[in-house]
C-alpha cells in the first residue's frame, strides 16, 4: 500500500489535529529538544498485521525527523511479542506522534485479524466436509458498507489483507436493490428492469429477497445475484440451491457472526456478508516501547 | 448538541464523499424522482441512544429535501423496537443517505451502550457493598485517548452520553507522563519538576507508576494524581490506600474489561480508565425501514 | 439533483475563492450596498438544460440574500432567447456571483447538449435501418473516465442528463483490463481468473481486445464483456457479431466522434464509449442580463 | 512552474478522490505488487506541451515509488509520436495514477495548444498586412473569466503557456465595468468616477461600451480601456480608431472564435479577448503506453 | 458584507476547530442544556465597527439556536459602552462561542479603527493648509500586503470599513517591481518593458524606487506609477513634485506612522501605504455580557 | 519545532492561496524562469526570534526549489541587522514567496519578542525587591485565549517562545468559570460542584471573582485557583494574599499592560494573565534582501 490516498492523508491530519501533539504539554516539560530516543512498536496480541504505511505516514508528519522502519508487512501473521516497527527520533516527536500512530494499527489490525479469523473458520469447516459432497470452494466472505464513518477505504483494506473480500465499494461500484427499493419502485421486475437500462453495463443486478416466492420473482426478472437476507434453516437451504441451479450468484446475509460460518459452509452460498467484519471489530493491542534514549551532541 | 464542530461537519462530508450517494445506480436507476417515501429508524435491540443531531445533519446534507423528526433524545434507553425517528422525504435521497446516518447512530449508540453498562455494573457492583465500609461514591469511569482516529471529539461525547467521565480530550488538555516519558526524562521527580514549570496551570500533574516503590516517589515529588498501571491484586490495593492516605487522586487502568469491573469497585479508586470503551465497542444494531411510498404530483 | 455531495460544494467553494467575489472592487465601487437588481438568465444557444441547481447552490454563497427561481428543469431542451431562471437581490452579490454560476451552467448544458446529440444521431441511424434488421435497441453510447479533473462527478451526471449512459465512475466501480494490465499480468487468461478471485462479485469482467484472435481468447477465458479498441471495418463487424453470438456485452471504443455514430449504429454493439463526451464538449452560451434595478430603503 | 499552488494540489487531490485508486480492482486483481514497469508518455497529435509538472505532482501522489522523467519542458511543441515522459515504478501504482495524469496533460495542452494556434493565426494575419499600414505590433489575444470552475490558474497557465496573455485574474485583479453595472450604478460617468475613488491604484479602469455613443462618453469620463463589446463591421473599425486615436486601450470581445482572427488582426485593436480560448478548447490526445514489465526480487 | 466567502468560513471554522467549543467542560459542566440566557455585545471603547456578519456567521454555527440581532452596522462609530448586538439562545452554546465571536470582532475593529484614526489624521493635517496651497484632495492611505496569514480579506476588508483603501489585493491583482526584483531583472527599463509585454493589460506599471536618479530612470521608460520607498525631506518632496509633473501616480512608504501623517499631507502624494495599518493595529475591547438567564420549559 | 501540525499547513496554504503567487505577474515578467538568486532574512531591529520552521515551510511550498538555511534558532535574542536566515533558489520563487514568510516570521516574531520583554519586566521588578520580603519566584506571566483566531497554536507557541506561558490551550484544556457562567449556573458553590462532578480529573478547577465577598465563597466551595478579575489596589493586595493563606492558585487578570507589570511583581500573585500579549502585539521588522542574482545553464 504504498499508495495513500487524499482521504487516507486528511484522516491523518484529522487524527493529529484532534491530539493537538504540538501543544503536548507533557511532552514539552519533560523531554529536552535535544533528547533522542529509540524504540519498538509491539504486537501484545497474536495479530495479522496491517496498516504499516499508515503508521510511517503519521511518523512522516514529524517533517523527516523521525526513522521507522517496519519489521514485518501487511498480511503477515505475528505472535504475542512480535515486533513491528522500530522507531528512532526526538523522544519529544515520537511521544507526540506515538498515540495516532497505534490508534491506527490498532483498529486496521483488529479488522484484519478478524477477516483472518472468520475466513479460516470458513475454510476449515469448508475443509471438513466430505470432498464429494462439497462445493468447490468454501463460501467468500466479504463486508458491506457498514463501515466506520470516514474509514471506508481503510476498513475494506484490512478486510483484503485480512483475506476476506470486498462487496461493492461504494454506492457507485454496486447494484443492489434492497427492501426500501421495493416498496418506493413498485416490485421487483420493474426495480430490475430499471436497473438495467440505468446502472453502467459492468455492474451485475443483485437483488435482497427474503422468501422463496420473491427469490423466484427475481430470478424471472433477470437478477444476476441474489442477497439472501436473513432466511433461516430449509428456507435458505432451498434458496442457495435454486441459486445454484440458476446459476445466479447467492449472497447470505443478516445477523452473521462468527458461530454462523461454519454450518454456512456447510450450505454452500456463494457469498457471505457480514458488517460485524469491519463495524464491531475489536482493536488489536499494540504498543511502543522505548529501549533507549540520549541526548544529542 | 445543537452545536457540531467543523471537524464532524468534516467527517460527514467525508462519510458522504465515500459512499458517493450522488452516484447510488441502484436508487437513481429503480425510484422515479417524484416518489416520495416515509420510514422509521428503529432500534433493533436495547441500546442507549446517541447521535440523534448527526443523524439530523446527514439527512440536512439533502438541502432541506428532507424531514426528520427525532422521537427520542440522546441519553434515553431505548428497548428492542423503539422509534428513534421519522423520515420523509424523496426516496432517491433518503436511499443515498441511509447508510452513512446509520453508521453514525450505531456506532454512537455502540459506545454510549457499553459505557451506559459497565457504568452501571460498577454502580451495582458498589451499592453492594456494605454501607460503612464502601467509599462515599463509586469509582469514576473514564475513557482514554485510544479512540479511533477521527472519532475523537464524537467518541467522547458518546461516552458522556453513557454516563460515563472523560479523561483527558487531547495532549493539551492534561498532563499524563508515562513510563516512556520517565525513560527519556531522567527520573520521576525531575519529570514532576518539570512538568509543574512548563504546563499551564489549570492541569493537575498526573504520573503512570508500576511499583509501589514508584508511587512513593511521586507522591515525594508532588504528583497530584498517580495512573496505577497494570498493578494487581494487593499491589494495587495498597497503592489505592496509599493515594488516599496521601489525598491524591488514584487511577487504575490497564487491560481493564467488564469482567474487572466489580472487584475494583471494592477497591474503590477514584478513577478507572479504559480504552475499550471507546476502541473496541461492537456497533449497536439499527435500521431504516420504509412504511410507506408514494408519487408526488 | 436536490443532492449536491460535499465533493461539488467543494468545487463550488474553489470557483467562488479563485473569483474573489468579495473583493470585486468593481461592484464594490460602482454600485451602491443599497442597490437591488433583477435579472434573467438566458440560454443564448438551443440546449439541454443542466446544472439548474448547481447555480442555485451558488448563488446561496450569498447567504441567503439572493432569490433564485429556475423557470426549467434540468433534462428539458430550450431554445436560444429561453429563460433558464430569474434572479434578484443586491446588485453587488448578483454579479459578484454572476461569473462562476454561467461558468457551471455553461459547461454542464455544454456535454448535455453534446450527450443528447449524439444519442439522437444513434436513434436516427438506428431508425433508419431497416426494421427486421436491426437490433432490437440503438447502441448505448457512454462517457469515459477522461472527465475534467475535479469534474467527474457533474460531467456524469451531465451525461445522463443528456440522454446518454455512463461508464465505470471510478476504479472501484467496475473491473476493465486493458492492454498495459496485459502486460503487467502475463495474458489474457491469468488476468481474467485473478480478477474474478479479487474483484467484488457484483462487477462484471470486462477486458480490452484489439484483435479478432485476443477475442477468441478472452471470451474463452470467461470474460463478460469486450471492449473493442480502435477496431476498424469487418474486423470490427465480426468482432461484434462474435460477441453477440458468445451472449457477451461488445462495446466499441477509439476515436469516436459524431461522424462515426451513424455507422456504428448499423454495426450494432451493445455499448459505444467516447471520451469527447466529457473531455471536449464545448461551453454552451449562456448569459445573465438585468432587467431592473432599484434603490432599497 | 516548479511552484504548485495549494489549490492546484488541492485539485489533484480531487481527481485523485474522485476516481479512487486505492480500491482500483483492475489492477489490485491483475498485477502483483512486486510487479515493475516501463511505459511512456507520448502525444497522440501535434500539440504544445503543457502540464508537466502538474502530471510530476500526480505520479508523486505515489509516495515516490514512481519515477517520472520529462523529456520536454513545458512551452515546447511536439509532433505527434513525440514522447513527453518516461515513467517507471510499481506497475499497480503506475496504472492507478494513470487516468488522473492524462486528463491533466489532454486538457492543458488542449488550451494551450489553442492558444499557440490562435496566436499564430493572428500573427500570421498580421504579417500578411502592408508593413506601412499595419500597426507595430499584432493585437494582444487574451483569455477572459469564463474558465472551468476550479481550474482558473491551470487555465491561465496553460493560455500563458500558448503564447496567448491573461485578462484580469479574478474581480480583485482588475476593474471591468459591463452592462448590468451600468444599470445598477446609473450611468457611465458615475461608474467611472466611483472606480477611480474606490479601486485599487494599480487598476486601470476599464469599462465595456456598445456603441460609438456610448464609447464617447466613457472616454469623456475617463475610461483607460474599452471594452468594444459585440461590435461589428464599420462601427467597430470606428470604435478601434476612436481609441486609438484618444490613446486608450481598445479590446474587442464577443463571439470570437478562431475563422474572426485574421479580419480582426488587420483592424488592429490592441487587445482581442476570447472566452471559447479556455471554456471550449478541445482536449490533447495523450497516452501512455508501458514497454517493459518485469518482477521485482 | 452579505457575501462571507469559503476562505473566511474556513477561518471560522479554523477558529471554533481550535478553541473546541464542543468539548467546553466548563458549559457543560456548569450550565443545564435547557438553561436559556440573553446578552448584549458592548464597545468597551469607542470604535470603528466592523465584523459585524462575521460575528453572525460564528453564531449561526450553533445549528440556528442562538439569535444575534445586530444593532448597530459596519462602518459606523460607536462610543465606549455601546450595544453592538443582542444575543439569545441556550447559555451552554453562546459562551462556548463567545471567544471565537469576541476575537473576530476584537481585531476587525482593530483594524477599522486605526484606518479610520490615521485616515482622519491625513484629513485634518490636510484641511489645514492653505486652500490655494494644497492638493485637491488628502493623499489616499492604503494598506500593504502585510497582513497577518490568513487574514488578507477581512484585513483588507477592514481597512476599506475604516475608510482608507487597498493597495494590490494579491501578487495576480496588481504590478509593483521592487528593489529585489530589479537585482534579478537586470535594471529599471528592462523590467518595465518585460511587464507591459506580460502583465494584463488592465494593471497599471508600478516601480519602486529610491532615489531621484531612479525615479527619472522609471519615468523614462514608462513607469506609471513610482513607489517612493524610504526617501526623506527634500528628496522625497522633489520625487513628488516630479510626478506630479509627470503625470505619473507617487506613492510613499516605509516606516509610515501615525506620527508621520501630517508631514507627509502637506507633501502631498497621491497615495501613502502603511503596513502597520493591518500588522500592528492592536485590537479593540469588545465584550459579551449576560444580561438575564433563565430555564426553558 | 520540527512538528508542523496539519492546522498551521492549512494556514501556510490559506496564505499562499490568498496572495496568489504563482499568479506573480511582476516576477513572471521580470524575471527570466532561468535566474537564481541568493539573499538573506534579516532582522530590521532587535528581537526574540520565532518562526524559523514556519519559514522554512513557506519556502518548501517551492516544491523543493529553494534552498533555505537559518543562521539562528527559536528563542534567541538577535539585534537589529542580525541575520535569521540565508536562502538560494530561482528568483521568480524566491520572490512569489517572501512576503508570506515574512508575514509569519513578523508576526512570530512580534509575539514572542512582546513576551520576552514583558516576562523581563517582570523578573526586573521582582528582582528589585528586597530579597526577604519578595515571593520565592516572579509571577508567572501566561497568555489567554484571546489570540488571532486561525493562530491559537502559533500565538501560543510564540508566547513560550518569549519566555512567558500558556493558559488554558482551549476549552477542552481547563476549567475557568466567570461571570456569565455565574449567572446561568446559579452561583458559585453550584458551579463548582458541577465542575468537579464533571470536568476530567486532570483540570483544576478555576473561577473568576470580582471581589473578596466572592472569592470566600470561592474557597469555601473548593475552588483551586482564583482568577482575580479587574481589583485595583487594597482589595487586589488582599485577594492575593487570601489566596496565599488558602493555598489556592491566584491569578491577575484585567487590562494588564506593560506599565502595570512592576507593581503587580511587588503583589506577588502566582499567575498574571494578558490578552494584549497576543492580541495586539505589534508585528517584527524584518525583511529579505537579494544580495546575488545569476543565470543557471
Amino acid at each position: 500500500m504504498s499508495l495513500i490516498s487524499p482521504q487516507v492523508h486528511a484522516l491523518i491530519d484529522a487524527a493529529l489535529a484532534e491530539d493537538r501533539p504540538s501543544a503536548d504539554y507533557t511532552s514539552l516539560a519533560t523531554i529536552p529538544a535535544d533528547r533522542h530516543a529509540e524504540g519498538v512498536i509491539v504486537a501484545r496480541q497474536a495479530l495479522r498485521l496491517c496498516g504499516v504505511a499508515i503508521a510511517a505516514a503519521v511518523f512522516e508528519r514529524s517533517g523527516g525527523a523521525i526513522d521507522y522502519a517496519p519489521e514485518a508487512a501487511d498480511g503477515v501473521d505475528l505472535e504475542a511479542g512480535a515486533t513491528i516497527a522500530r522507531v528512532s527520533g526526538p523522544a519529544r516527536e515520537l511521544l507526540s506522534l506515538e498515540r495516532p500512530a497505534l490508534n491506527f494499527l490498532g483498529r486496521l489490525c483488529g479488522v484484519a485479524t478478524r477477516a483472518r479469523d472468520w475466513t479460516g473458520e470458513l475454510r476449515r469447516a469448508w475443509e471438513a466436509l466430505p470432498v464429494g459432497g462439497r462445493p468447490p470452494l468454501p463460501p467468500r466472505l466479504v463486508d458491506t458498507r457498514k463501515t466506520i464513518p470516514g474509514w471506508r477505504e481503510l476498513d475494506k483494506y484490512a478486510v483484503r489483507t485480512g483475506g476476506a473480500g470486498n462487496h461493492r465499494h461504494d454506492l457507485a461500484g454496486g447494484v443492489l436493490i434492497k427492501d426500501n427499493h421495493l416498496i418506493a419502485a413498485g416490485g421487483v421486475e420493474a426495480a430490475l428492469l430499471a436497473a438495467r437500462e440505468i446502472a453502467p453495463h459492468g455492474l451485475r443486478l443483485e437483488i435482497e429477497v427474503t422468501s422463496l416466492e420473491q427469490l423466484e420473482e427475481a430470478l424471472a426478472a433477470g437478477a444476476e445475484a441474489c442477497l439472501l437476507d436473513n432466511m433461516k434453516g430449509e428456507v435458505l437451504a432451498d434458496a442457495v440451491a435454486r441459486c445454484r441451479e440458476a446459476d445466479v450468484i447467492s449472497e447470505v446475509s443478516g445477523g452473521v457472526g462468527f458461530a454462523e460460518l461454519a454450518a454456512l459452509a456447510a450450505l454452500g452460498p456463494d457469498v457471505i456478508s457480514s458488517g460485524a467484519l469491519t463495524h464491531s471489530a475489536p482493536c488489536a493491542d499494540i504498543a511502543l516501547d522505548f529501549t533507549r534514549s540520549w541526548k544529542t551532541a
